[in-house]
């Protein structure tokens, strides 16, 4: 256990659903890490301490010394979560949220410092809040940095997921940011509207979403009313043009289609900035969709390398001072 | 019972959770009708005589006459129904829906026709299909053209719904129509997604939407993906914008208003006609709701007389030489 003496940081993200924790030295290394399906919605009677040792626990065979400082980020700091903290609004940097972290002492004595969320124009038609992927963010802004990559001008990143955030970065500081229900709006056509009969029952969007992907993709570029062209989802098939083992491929595809259409036209970081290109943080088949469609749009999408909320955790852990 | 011994047509729109049935007289006049929930999806066993006897029952304290035809519209001729059908392609009116129709003779001898639905561009990219609408359309025409109404150039008919259709009528004939699943988008986003879960719980779109609606109207008016305004039905309550009880009135202004912006971007039967109205064939609140956000953009809506259903079959039953 040597090794876990040098732990200076506890990173965190504690999502709805998931829970990562990260055992850091003072340079940021990871030394040992966990994760597992204890998100805030399966915290039981509200004990988030009891779940927060538990997951401790896993990180050593003894226990991690009660003075290292922990800090997290995600939904955790919502109402439903531990303690729920004011959004900061925009723009901000890594030290903006180090001079806004909550810090909380548990009844054990432990020090955790929540992260907490951001938020966009609340007083206007459309106003937006996001926690944890501002981390994510600062963790990529970071790490661009400490590769001395260019980080001037304008970048946008694309973090897809149930609520997809377009998030853009202008000179290190988020500047702007918007949500899109693109995967929720997926999964509620698919799981509860007429669009999922004519499904195969037990299809699944694969790994190369192949052809239907990319029809649906057109179509989500087209004209027209979202709810209009989604129902070609289901006309198609009965049209015989489209295999039942399609459908959800090309729903996917339209879907992401519109909000990437959509959100190139509103200029999100794109507009006139030396950078033309997207940075999408995410993993998997739906990032891999996503870095597609943005190829299908003429737009060079790269994926972040992994690990960018743990390296947004350790850049506003140093920024506040918790570390040495 | 002699008014009924004079019956010349019963006339039957059969939908998927709904059913009415009227006696007509050879001049269309209603003798008697009848209504109830045994739409097709409650058709027990796929025993649709036995409804339809009982239904014609409720028409009458003895039963109609066997020799009287029969005419029915609607879901009843989709792959779910009594007599699947192939849908007409545009353009068409009640002629060639009256050429088209299904005659089906029941074990008891009764003589049914079956109107069957209307299909647009299956080979194309956006196919579309209805059944039961254009009857009502139909019937809204003749209707019409029996005032000495102007029925020359364009009309635009919009038909409120679970699949609101948008269907532009050309010197009397259906010659391209949409769907659009306003209705559908609002019911799942509602009961299955994050956008419902601070709604009110008793909260319903009451009689008078008022201001929320109209706010609704105006974000899905606005840019941005539609699913991107959506997650505004939540953020302006986060925000505190947005009472829980206006979240769903909201939301139906925002699917609604998008629909509109869309519909009319395209030039649905607007685009240059002289007639820049449009009839609304629906009733109760969201008919009234379709009127008010069409006002909201500047055009005239009016609300069509109720009845455009039997009227259409009245109609395709005499031009098939049904009726005398």
């Amino acid at each position: 256990m040597t090794a876990l003496s040098a732990a200076a940081l506890i990173a965190i993200d504690w999502g709805t659903t998931s829970f990562r924790a990260w055992a850091l030295d003072a340079q940021g290394q990871v030394l040992r890490s966990t994760s597992g399906d204890q998100g805030i919605l399966s915290v039981r009677d509200g004990d988030f301490e009891a779940s927060l040792e538990q997951a401790l626990t896993r990180l050593d065979d003894r226990t991690i010394a009660i003075q290292v400082p922990l800090i997290a980020a995600g939904m955790i700091t919502s109402r439903n979560g531990w303690v729920e903290t004011p959004y900061l609004p925009l723009p901000l940097d890594a030290a903006a949220l180090a001079g806004a972290l909550s810090p909380h002492q548990t009844s054990r004595g432990r020090r955790i410092h929540f992260v907490t969320g951001a938020s966009s124009d609340m007083d206007g038609d459309f106003p937006d809040v996001m926690r944890g992927e501002e981390t994510e963010v600062i963790g990529q802004v970071a790490s661009d940095q400490a590769g001395q990559r260019q980080t001037a001008g304008q970048r946008l990143f694309v973090l897809p997921g149930t609520h997809s955030k377009w998030v853009r970065v202008t000179a290190g500081k988020i500047t702007a940011f918007q949500t899109c229900m693109t995967g929720e709006a997926f999964a509620v056509l698919r799981d509860h509207s007429i669009l999922g009969r004519l499904m195969d029952a037990g299809a699944q969007t694969g790994a190369d979403p192949g052809a239907a992907f990319e029809r649906g993709l057109a179509a989500g570029r087209g004209e027209g009313a979202l709810m209009a062209r989604a129902f070609s989802a289901r006309s198609l098939a009965l049209a015989g043009s489209l295999a039942p083992g399609e459908i959800a491929d090309y729903l996917s595809g339209l879907l992401i289609g519109d909000e990437i259409r959509a959100g190139l036209a509103q200029g999100m970081g794109l507009a006139g900035g030396a950078d033309q290109a997207v940075t999408i943080i995410g993993r998997g088949d739906l990032a891999e969709r996503y870095a597609r469609a943005f190829a299908a749009f003429g737009i060079a999408a790269a994926i972040a390398p992994q690990g960018m909320n743990r390296r947004g955790l350790f850049e506003i852990a140093t920024k506040a001072g918790l570390i040495g």
